[in-house]
């Protein structure tokens, strides 16, 4: 089998347990994407616990869209913490061009080196440092844009850098690996950038090599939305629950076909 | 065109920043509900960060559902910068007639004048002082028994005011404006009420005219209820991701025609 | 008309207003789930206004999924309220032997008497003072292996118990009832086990029998679920819109038939 077939096989035989700092919005749709695609999710945040659970799941995954001081200090002490017993970690950095406050959240969050990044565009190009146009927590720059930002991001903190969008690219600071593919309509559904950051959290759990677990994400997505797309055409209400049985059902051999594609 | 076809026109056209400060039952619903029609929605809530995230948005909704201190501060925070910026924002009274603490929280609320206030017959009369009854959240007196009510509200507050129900009442202190139809299976899912107070966001921060921005909001979701109630007849689950693709797909015309409707 | 289809009615016809302090994922598919069984739901957190909330409700139901320190102590508030006014109230340990502070909010709860304590086989051990492995929030023990800790848990607590898996089994500390059935895909959709506590709140509202109660609740799930099942084969997401369809339209001939099986 190979690498990215491995991936998928390995979260739907392992069901690893992923924690989430999560936002308000989403938790609901990304618990569901990771249950589809075989993994353990689990949402806690209270300080009184969030670093014992950090220590008993397989990865972690912080969101920062709806943070406010005790979930920052929260995603805080939980990447410190994934950090120190080395457990891979996943960012999503959900508006973070939007407000100071984000960007100063994200700089803090970056200390303890994400084992994977993931964000549209233009949260990738201001993290990164640069100026990009964002309209709250929707990009207005297309992904090829912000490569040489994702490029920077990826050397400056050792991780992954996923860019998503009609087509998403993974850096690790060298190589770039398109994912093509996917369904325009999946961006009239909140939290599917979000769940792709989750999904890319089973993922990291259950492999080394977070460059081909990003792909994997990226390719699961892909094809998963393709396959909702057909089986419902009409709106971005069903279309939510499509996907997530495509997530369920998708074949490795499928997902890994679509990672190979350049 | 008509007034209400280019509200509806012109929020999927300009994609208007809608920011949110709502309530944890219901902001996945009425995230897909702004993005169903065709709205660019944020929910932001941070005291760090509220006031700066208003000014980027072209509107602001305040829905009280599951309010609580951190939470009320910084409504009261967006509320007033909202004022101050003369941007366009919307008031869900959720429940206000039910505890001491929601009624002293609107009371707040309405000094920095919504532009437009909806809810339903219990929370419209409560709102305006009078003893409505109500059981939780939901309303157990009629839309047009509050019509006295909403008048009187609206006078005071300088707003538009909205009672849905079976048939939605649209006032501004002087015209009434009803808008019927829809379906009674719509009341059996959780948040419908709040993601037409969202999507009234939308339609405010295209327009000036608040009247038939809240008539267009009635319009559309009435339209869209009963297009999901034919595609989606078996129960309330599949009728609310029906829903989200009728906001989706529902033409401006039909909606115009509706709110025209006498 | 039997004690199990009463119920049933009961609920339909009269509307309790249930009161869920709960957690942020399911927040919204219990409520939708309340609905479609025909009860009010209402979500309501803050200290300020939590006791006199449970004073305006029929029933309580506290889940503990993404707790933290205001939420605690407003759990605790509303629980020793509902106890001083003999209102029935449920609880959901979720992921209680994950951690030590999950370990101690719960005991404390627990000292408010429980009409119910709805948890898996993982969470019942863990609540009754048992080493029982678990993964995060998902059991790794079957239901039955739980029964004697359910059983002192129910008597040390004057509660019902109800252990869920793929057999249900309700315990009030002599009498040991099992409800079977139900599609092993329900567990791919995050918060069944949470919505099915919430239900339990329904019932409860309407009968003091909390035995019949909780198996009303577990009986009502299983026959919605394998009605769901079938309407919707591909995958959880489709399911979950379909189980709420089905717990909209069960009969309570059915319910009470398939709670009657041993």
């Amino acid at each position: 089998m190979n690498t990215i077939s491995h991936i998928v096989e390995s979260v739907r035989a392992g069901r690893p347990l992923v924690h989430n700092v999560s936002n308000h919005v989403v938790m609901n749709f990304t618990a569901n994407a990771l249950l589809a695609c075989g993994a353990s999710p689990a949402m806690v945040h209270a300080i009184e616990e969030v670093e014992e659970f950090v220590a008993i799941s397989q990865s972690l995954v912080i969101n920062i869209g709806t943070l406010d001081a005790p979930w920052v200090t929260s995603m805080l002490a939980a990447a410190a913490r994934a950090q120190a017993l080395g457990k891979p970690w996943v960012l999503d950095p959900v508006g973070v061009g939007a407000t100071r406050y984000r960007r100063e959240t994200c700089a803090k969050l970056l200390q303890h080196r994400p084992s994977v990044i993931r964000g549209n565009a233009s949260e990738i190009i201001a993290l990164a440092g640069g100026a990009a146009s964002s309209r709250g927590v929707d990009s207005t720059t297309a992904a090829n844009d912000a490569i040489a930002a994702a490029q920077a991001l990826a050397q400056a903190c050792g991780s992954v850098v996923v860019i998503s969008g009609e087509t998403d690219i993974v850096t690790d600071g060298g190589r770039i690996a398109p994912v093509r593919g996917g369904a325009a309509m999946m961006t009239q559904i909140t939290g599917t950038g979000c769940a792709l950051s989750a999904v890319t959290g089973a993922m990291v759990a259950v492999t080394g090599d977070f460059f081909a677990a990003a792909q994997t994400a990226c390719a699961t997505f892909k094809v998963a939305a393709e396959s909702a797309r057909a089986a419902a055409p009409h709106g971005p209400g069903t279309l939510a629950a499509a996907f997530l049985d495509a997530l369920y059902s998708v074949g490795a051999g499928e997902i890994a076909a679509r990672a190979a594609q350049v």
